[in-house]
């Protein structure tokens, strides 16, 4: 039954396969009046785009995004947003070999399980090309969250054992995390990003590919985002998160660490500066109770090796025979760095949707909107 | 905006706060038929009762649940199942000096923040007392896994430094999770469960507290749970997980070893077996491309220390200013041994959900049921 | 599957059987604030209370409600609000006959038909009973609606052939409607109101039911509430409204009149005075494109005959055998007067929820309510 | 706040204007491995499409219907159905006059007050083009229908003043309306077509135009379809029906007359005929305590005359001043012929939706599905 839909008030529903004619989405629940055109929405696609540097997958795809509707004389009309992308660069034949043969690490033995049919085309729905519906509905999230003061970035931190320590990832600026987009695996250490290349390059000569970590954080969101008990932010975040293909763990603030820390470790005192509340500490990584607490809110995906390698591997056949398969065909050796927009857009449509959710939480934010209606 | 139901098809909603008269929930959506009482209600939530041993709050609480609907003569009907647990050991004077101070580590602030008002008493709605709904919820959707051969399970793996390594629990078997529910910090390794008492026995004397890490398993899930890409089994997880009060980290299968690993080590090689599909190994932890793949399913959670520790702490007041609060009341060195009974009720209600989901997704599936109507 | 909610941003959940121990409902998205006692709520319930007048059934229930969670020192928290009501006056020996044969004109048939088992119970979960956690529920939107200036109150505008015209019902405003729940038929013409009771004694008499039309009006609606397409604030009131068992016709504005007008009749015509828009008429009944559009808004719906009559009627046992039913026990001849209020409450579910999804409808109100956050 | 999605398990989102480049819908939750192909769907959008009689407009609309996703040699595979249609006759400078004065009767004004900008161009998002979306999603929910054996099919049953008898529509049967699609008014009574036609006429030589009612029918139908007290059968009918602009009143069966009724002349007897159970009469529509009962299921729904008519009518503008209108462009007299298809359409997707909703209503139903995965 239906999983294509993310968000309640601010919706996106996605459609599309790998080998299709198109991919896109739809947003509903976007509120009108925002400035949207599709030179806002490229750069975000751009970003996710294969073929840009030597650690990605050279499969040219122009990934140009259409708005169809929702949107007039240049601003959002409350109209349900219609994005599409058409696949332009699909060879049909690449993906032949496995109508019938199962690759490990990938859905393809789920998808036949469950639906007794599949579009064995590229992965067909759970092709990573998917994504490019979500950054799209994400690069209309992110406009929105903009134009509220809200700033919102990613990179990744760890390229299999070459991770970035605490304290380096303390001294990382937003600053950091925007210039780490030229490098090729998007890491806010320039040094540690060419050691991180280097590693790459040493999986795909043993045909072979690695793991990653992206960190996702998001400054200057208003405190008291989050819905009670099941829709807090972090739960929402977390399967924003898991939703993405490949990944295995998220963590919120200082996630994993909590549990070798002691309580007077873990609280974060709380202080008043120049008639603000802040924080000394944010091992919270910016919520609690499952809301904002207006500090900086911080996020980490981990995401398993790409799992098309290319050395033969034991499977099975769609009729159950055993087999030894060889892939063949365009594919990453990593996924991280191609996420990192990916995570960028999940994280921006959870916020969109939890500030407009938010809207109704006191009855004096009905009266001001009412006041004059 | 509402927050506080759970699940899809097969949906719980909770309310509650630990000092009104009650909480419960009503789930919705469980198929008719089941056979049902409340004495396949109440070990669960005699599991979760404070009181039990050493490690967890002396408060003793009798968490006797009542069903008042949905239930005809030993079995479910269809029709909403409204559960109600009475609250009856409120002492009200506990928590009065809360009223004013926001606690370092609790959901004070952010409630203020989000509401502009706050039932201060014994953390209202955001109260660990909450999850007694949810376990009661998840006992039902239990009853509903178990009439359908799958059988789920979780107990503590960690406590601070205490860490089961990964031979340990690869060695553990279900019955060993079930035998651990009699110690103390419900941990499937008799020994280690001894020196995870220790350690949180020191935190208490140095009036702190301790984190943990709850793994829960899943036996005997039919393979294709899980919907395309938003509400993929890993996702609902995910939120239901990061939905609990003081989990920071949530990991499927390896979590985050699966950044050291390369695709080579990480794939799980597929195999046919006396005429069923197996795996050589199981680093997905039972879920390719967000769907069940029949083996067993198995995720982590990460709880923090319990942030009321007993110690001084800077924080501020509602009006503003800063202020050192010193926290009284009963409250548990550690939040992991009792929140395995949630872990399991949250893991539960959301394979009820995903089960029910799947009843739509082949045409075969709809002319074997209206058939014979 | 789940049926037991209505909205999507106030959202209610009702539970509860004719004789079970009690009935109640959930309802989440209320906004914090809001003053709110048992008090505000019984005198709703009061008002859908059997045995207050000749006309309707002599069964004596209190149907004391009370309030369970997510009201704090006499205001709404934010948390999801519980309220119950005790069944006190079941006789459960009434409906014994009921087990094994199907009312025509009731859910027994479709109750078994659908789910296998049915609690044959006083109707079990399609008693009317069912009903009164909507009235609950209802009368706290209707406090929300008070607060915002908005007006909503309902009268029976037919009782089987004796109806009011379309020049008396121009004539009535709010004060007759208001008056109307003083008289047996609860309709806001005193003459009438003497014709309809005596033409249901008739019907009485007869050992048979009548028919009838409650209409509700609501005024002072902020113009522009309603979703796009599908929310629209006239579909979402069918919905509402259908939802009520006896319901077979729904009208909004000239209804079923608007068939013989000519688009010159029924348009209304718009003007400009004292600074407002204002509408010379009001075919449309207050809703334009699913909106509305600041006039009042007008429904009307029709109620079947009571299906519990005292004639013989033929129908058939469980086991398929056809047999002829006696029913025996205390049923009103006539449904419209005491659903008035299950009317309102519907209108004012429906008015809550579109009140808070419109909350996002403009950038601007978003930039309104963070501007200070 | 997202309003353009319809249904929870069989959902349809639809977007687009009149005037942007194309318009559409994504289908998630359609089973997998139901046959399906663009020439399934055209022959549904070639009925709605206008310029097909003299009765509707004369503007040329090819309305090819694309699916971009979701379907794989030529079956459906479970993942989400995206559908688009190409705007291709737009003349924009028809309804360059609308940009900044308000039609009266329809959804313009309201857009303003809700949004505050307006894609004014041939009605924007509140376009009767917008239903072209519905009709294609409509009918993949009918070929859903088909398979399991419902038939499902409507005509239009009044115009104005010309009403079919309730004798007549009682001796009408499935070939008649079938066959009505070839006369202009598309009624089943050919006799009285060409009544209506002729009145139809008559309006437009006033430059006005005429009201009208369609009936749908629904055959086959298992017993049981409908969720409990707020997702009746009915009253996701109702929501559908009254979903379709200019829709003003529903019925369901008897609809209006039931109030005219006695509950001895409502009741439908129930009988068992050949191992059936069959009812003597019909007055429910086929629907008790919301749910189907295996009876023919019957709707009407009441559409308003045409609100653009091509006389001159007082309005205001945008600025507030008042004016007086004339319309131009091309306009159909009556709206009902071309809202059959979109009538069926609806109740379509409506069924659709609830035989997926009832998968979960019995334990034996999963026992039956699970059994041999």
């Amino acid at each position: 039954m239906p999983g294509s839909t993310f968000g309640k008030y601010f919706r996106v529903t996605t459609w599309g396969e790998s080998h299709g004619p198109a991919l896109g989405c739809v947003v509903d629940g976007c509120p009108a009046g925002l400035p949207l055109s599709e030179a806002d929405l490229q750069p975000y696609l751009d970003r996710r785009k294969p073929g840009t540097s030597a650690v990605t997958t050279s499969r040219k795809e122009e990934d140009l995004v259409e708005i169809l509707s929702g949107v007039f004389e240049g601003k959002t009309t409350g109209a349900p947003i219609s994005l599409m992308i058409r696949n332009t660069s699909q060879r049909s034949g690449d993906y032949g070999n496995l109508a019938d043969t199962y690759r490990p690490g990938h859905a393809d033995y789920t998808f036949d399980r469950k639906y007794g049919i599949r579009d064995y085309r590229g992965g067909g729905r759970s092709s990573g090309r998917e994504t490019a519906a979500r950054v799209a509905a994400g690069a209309i999230a992110m406009q929105l969250l903009n134009t509220l003061g809200i700033s919102l970035y990613a990179g990744t931190v760890a390229i299999g054992p070459v991770r970035m320590s605490a304290e380096k990832l303390a001294a990382c600026r937003r600053e950091d995390f925007i210039r780490a987009r030229e490098n090729a695996v998007v890491m806010p250490d320039a040094e540690m990003a060419k050691e991180a290349a280097a590693y790459i390059e040493t999986c795909r000569m043993q045909r072979d590919s690695a793991g990653g970590i992206v960190e996702c954080r998001i400054d200057g969101v208003p405190a008291g985002l989050g819905e009670t008990v099941f829709d807090k932010l972090d739960a929402l975040l977390g399967q924003a998160l898991f939703s993405i293909g490949a990944v295995k763990a998220v963590e919120i603030g200082d996630g994993v660490q909590v549990v070798g820390q002691k309580g007077s470790e873990n609280n974060d005192p709380i202080r008043r500066k120049d008639g603000k509340t802040v924080f000394d500490s944010n091992h919270a990584g910016g919520i609690l109770g499952g809301m904002s607490n207006g500090d900086r809110i911080v996020v980490k995906a981990h995401f398993k090796p790409t799992p098309s390698i290319y050395q033969p591997q034991d499977t099975i056949k769609k009729d159950g025979s055993e087999t030894v398969l060889e892939i063949v065909g365009r594919h990453d050796p990593v996924v991280a760095p191609r996420a990192v927009v990916v995570v960028e857009a999940m994280c921006a449509l959870t916020l969109a949707d939890l500030l407009l959710a938010n809207m109704g939480a006191r009855i004096e934010y009905l009266r001001k909107i009412y006041a004059d209606a």
